[in-house]
Formats: C-alpha cells, sequence, structure tokens
C-alpha cells in the first residue's frame, strides 16, 4: 500500500518537479471520496500563487483526424527546444467504441517516454462536467509544476469542446482534408470558439485538396470572427513536420500579440468558472429534492399542453423552496 | 377608467375575435403587478387547448436593414389572401437611439390599420429575459385568437435573437446586400439558428452583389448546418415585391415538409422553457439571499489569484442555504 501523502508532501513533491507525486496529486483531484476531495481544495489554494505561467492550449478534432499523431509530433518539438509539456487528454475512450486508455497512452509513444513530458488520460465513463472540472483542476497543478505547456485533448464528444474552449488560452481545431464537403462536419458553436485551425496529413499528393480546404475554413472563420484576432488556418503533417514549425510561431505569436485579452480572457474564465459551479451546485440540489417521478409528470403535461411551462415551473419551484425549510 | 376584466371576459374576447379584449389580454400578460400575473397564468391555462395552429415566424435583422418594410409588404401579401398576421415586437426601440413605439408601429403603416392584422410593440426598457418570457405568452394569446402566422421581430440586441429562435418553428434573417465585406455583419452564433436567410433591398442595379451575397451566406450555412434542413437563401425587395411570393412559398414549403420536425421542436422548446424558468427562479433566489457586495468580494478573491473558482463557489453555496433554512 502506498503512502498517505499530507498536503505538504504533494506541495514539496510538486515544487521539486517529482512526476509521482504530480501524478498522484491528480488522482487525488479526480477521487469522489469526499475526505481526498477537501484535501485537493486545500492543496489547489495552496498551489494557486504558482500557476499562470503555462500556455493553455486546447486541441481538438474527431477520432482520426490524427490528434494523438499530432500531439506526439508537436509535443516532440517543443521538449527537443527544451520546453517541458504536460497532456491532458478530457475523453481518451470513446463512448461509443469503449477504446482503452492506454491505448491513448500508447499511442504517443515518443512522447510519453520523454522526461520533459507528461502525458495524463482522464478517467473515462464520467460525466463531461465532472471530468471537465477535474481537467481545470488538473491543468492548474501542472502549471504549479511548471510546465511551458499544458495541452488539454478533446475528441469532442457533447459539449466537450466548449468546455475545453473556457478553460484554454488558445482553442486549436484539427481538420482533416476531404472531399469537397468536408466542411460539413463542423459541429455547430465550435467555429465560434476555435482560435487556430491546423489542417492535417499535409503530406502526399493532396495539396490541391488541402489549399481548397484551408480557403473554405478561412472564408468561415472570416463571417464569424470580427473581435480582433482572426483564427489562422494552417496546415501540417506529422509525419513530414511540414508545416509544424509554422503552428508553433503561430501559437507563440499568439501568447505575445494577445497577451492583454488572454489576461482578460483567464480572468473571465475563472468568474464563469466560479458561476457556473454555483448555477450546476444549484442545480443538483434542485435534481435532489425533487425526484425524478415529479419531473417526469411535470414534463409530461407540458408534452400534453396541459400546463403551459411558466405554471409548471413555478409549481416545482415552490416544491422545492418549501422542501428546503 | 376601463371595467376591470375577468378570466371569462378575456377568454371571451378572444375567442370572439375582439381585438380590443387581445390587446388587453397581452397588456394583462405583460403586468408586473402579482395579482394581474396571477390572472395572466390562468388565462394562459384556460387558453392553451386553443393554442398550437399559428405558423411561428422569427425574423431578425439590424437596424436599416428595412425590417418594418420587410413585415409590413409580407404581411399585406399574407392578408391580401385572407390570412392574418400578428406581429410581436421584442425590441422595437433600440437601446441606443431611444427610438420610440408609436415610432415602430407608424413604420407599417398599412399593415396597422389591416383589420386581417395586429401589431404589438412590446414595452421596450426592460430586461431581455422578461420581454421574452412575456413574448412566449403573448403568442400563445394571438394563437388562441387564431392568427394564421405570428411573426416575433427582433433587432437582435444582446442574445435576443437565440431567444426568439428558441420560441419560433421558423427563423429568419434579414440582410442587406452590401460592399465585400457584408458578412463581417453577422454575430456569432445567429446563423446556426437561422432557418432561412433572406437578403432584402433586391432592387435598382445592385444585382451582383446581391448574388454574390446570397453565394457567400449559402455556402456559409452549408458549413454550419447539417441536419437536414438547409437554410434557404433568397432575396425580396419591399419596394417592387420581387422575391416575396417566393418568401412565403419558402416558408409554407418549410411547415409542410418539416411538420414532424416543428411538432418535435416545440415540444423541445416548451421543456427547455420550463427548464430555463426554474433555472432563472433559483438564480434569483440566489441572487436575493447573497448580496452584492458579498458577490463582489467572492469575484475580487478569484480576480487576484487569493480563491480558486471551486473553492469560492462552494462558500457562497453553503452561504445560500444556509439562509434558507
Amino acid at each position: 500500500m502506498r503512502k498517505q501523502l499530507e498536503l505538504q508532501d504533494y506541495l514539496d513533491g510538486i515544487k521539486n518537479k517529482n512526476l509521482t507525486i504530480l501524478a498522484r496529486a491528480i488522482t487525488l483531484v479526480e477521487s469522489h471520496n469526499p475526505d481526498h476531495q477537501k484535501l485537493a481544495q486545500e492543496l489547489l489554494k495552496a498551489i494557486l500563487p504558482l500557476t499562470g505561467k503555462s500556455k493553455r492550449v486546447g486541441i481538438s478534432g474527431t477520432p482520426g483526424v490524427g490528434k494523438s499523431t499530432f500531439i506526439e509530433a508537436f509535443g516532440k518539438q517543443l521538449t527537443s527546444q527544451n520546453k517541458t509539456v504536460a497532456v491532458l487528454a478530457v475523453d481518451p475512450t470513446s463512448q461509443v467504441s469503449g477504446g482503452s486508455i492506454l491505448g491513448d497512452k500508447t499511442r504517443m509513444n515518443e512522447l510519453a517516454i520523454d522526461p520533459m513530458a507528461f502525458i495524463r488520460p482522464s478517467p473515462s465513463g464520467e460525466t463531461l462536467g465532472g471530468v471537465a472540472r477535474r481537467t481545470r483542476e488538473s491543468m492548474l497543478i501542472c502549471e504549479a509544476y511548471g510546465f511551458d505547456y499544458v495541452l488539454v485533448e478533446t475528441v469532442g464528444v457533447g459539449q466537450s469542446e466548449t468546455t475545453v474552449a473556457q478553460m484554454v488560452d488558445l482553442f486549436v481545431m484539427l481538420l482533416q482534408p476531404g472531399a469537397g464537403d468536408d466542411l460539413q462536419g463542423i459541429k455547430r458553436g465550435i467555429l465560434e470558439v476555435v482560435d487556430m485551425v491546423v489542417v492535417t496529413k499535409d503530406d502526399g499528393d493532396q495539396e490541391k485538396i488541402i489549399l481548397r480546404a484551408k480557403h473554405d475554413y478561412q472564408q468561415a472563420l472570416q463571417i464569424l470572427r470580427h473581435d480582433g484576432w482572426i483564427p489562422p488556418v494552417l496546415s501540417c503533417s506529422a509525419v513530414t513536420k511540414k508545416g509544424l514549425p509554422e503552428v508553433e510561431k503561430t501559437m507563440e505569436d499568439y501568447f505575445s500579440k494577445e497577451a492583454a485579452q488572454i489576461q482578460k480572457k483567464r480572468e473571465k474564465q475563472g468568474l464563469d468558472w466560479m458561476w457556473q459551479l454555483i448555477h450546476e451546485g444549484l442545480k443538483s440540489s434542485f435534481q435532489e429534492v425533487i425526484d425524478q417521478k415529479a419531473i417526469a409528470t411535470s414534463e409530461n403535461k407540458i408534452k400534453s399542453n396541459k400546463g403551459t411551462p411558466p405554471e409548471v415551473a413555478q409549481e416545482l419551484l415552490k416544491q422545492f423552496f418549501s422542501h428546503l425549510k
């Protein structure tokens, strides 16, 4: 059995760049045990002054786009320049295919054994909100540890992309060139949170298709974004490494040119996070008090046109507040 | 002083197509007086079986696009075929310019005096959520009255377009042809809720610009929407009436081809409305209990990196629930 770690052990481990302690701190943060959660909150508070110095980058893309391959190649490029990288995978296993966590880690063979890198897949099978909450907290721990880059990966199930966009400085969407209609693959709301698009697999004889895809994305982004930073559209190959230095340079440009905006963004993200947790707390208290049967009955009233939504909402709220007293 | 109306008076008036009673019923729904609100809820419940037969169309567009002119011309086209139209303006007066309500009504000269039409501007200077809540309810009253079409107009301040899109069957965006960069004028999230785009002012010698604009919008919409109905892009002139019959035909097509989808949409909108009111009720109760000073202190803690969002949120929630007991 492993030794029970105290707050100070975690703190010392993080300050002394002990990777084992880092991993255990994230496990602590992810734990459902109330004692662990209490300790995790103390740890987060204690490390807060050490946070904020990493570049927070979200990386999104549908399965098959070459996300792991990109992160592996891009991560290696960073570590080869003595830049440290932490990779947090929000949802490494597809809910549909039921892939394994190990599968994800081994897909990044070289990066996984690189002493300048740390790869941490989040546990799967949890609610998205839950995973995301821990990812934010895991990110803070990685920052306190001192990583130059924290990459947060998402496969884009449900609202996960928006959730990740709300916790990073730079949100990158990976897309693969396709046959004309490949623009159709973008989920609603995604283009609007994207800060950079990278078309993958820019190798072989697809040049024309890639140029076309880049042009189309660039145009779509110009329609949607008109507040300063217009998300650039780049392309790269994780195999030939073509385009990867430009990706990094563009990121560095963003971080230096948009520094003031990023500061504001982080402040807003912090407040939004607080309000989101408050609203979630209110909602989950509501769900605890009002049982599923009462909710189903109310919903059926609306569906069958037997009650107006304001009336039904009022009834349920009344029930909730009278229960609390 | 006007006679105080009872529930039965409102009901009879609505059933007997008395326009004065209709107007007073909407005034009742808009009232802040708790007695009026109680009566309004009873009225809504009573008319519920009469609702659901109107075509609910949202019409959006920035000031200057020719929204009132379009509604006037389109409305007249409907009434000339013996179709009745109610027009609800979510926000007829600009918060910035402080235009007047009368101004809006007189902008639709002919429709305003048409016995087949009813124009109702909502009171301005209210919070958006408030105006929107009443618009939904006013819409139900218009439906019970028996209008074939209920047009909900919005100038698109803040989130109003999304709010309106959430209460109608068909959300139309009016756009004016511009000089190349006119696509830039679209706010985030709007293209994604649009079911139809109409380029206005298709008269004079702008043919080329309009064709280009239509093509660009069509392309942008194809990127964003990929679930059945691809929003068509039309153009028209309220002056020459060119294109207006096509606009109506396309709407009718939508209502017949997408009937099953619209039914599902309405059901979802009803449930979303209920949940939205529940969440608003929880939030406003939170805001009542926790004073602004405590919230500001908490927010400053986060801004100055002295507290983590989860920690601060937990403190505030604890305060809230202990107050309720």
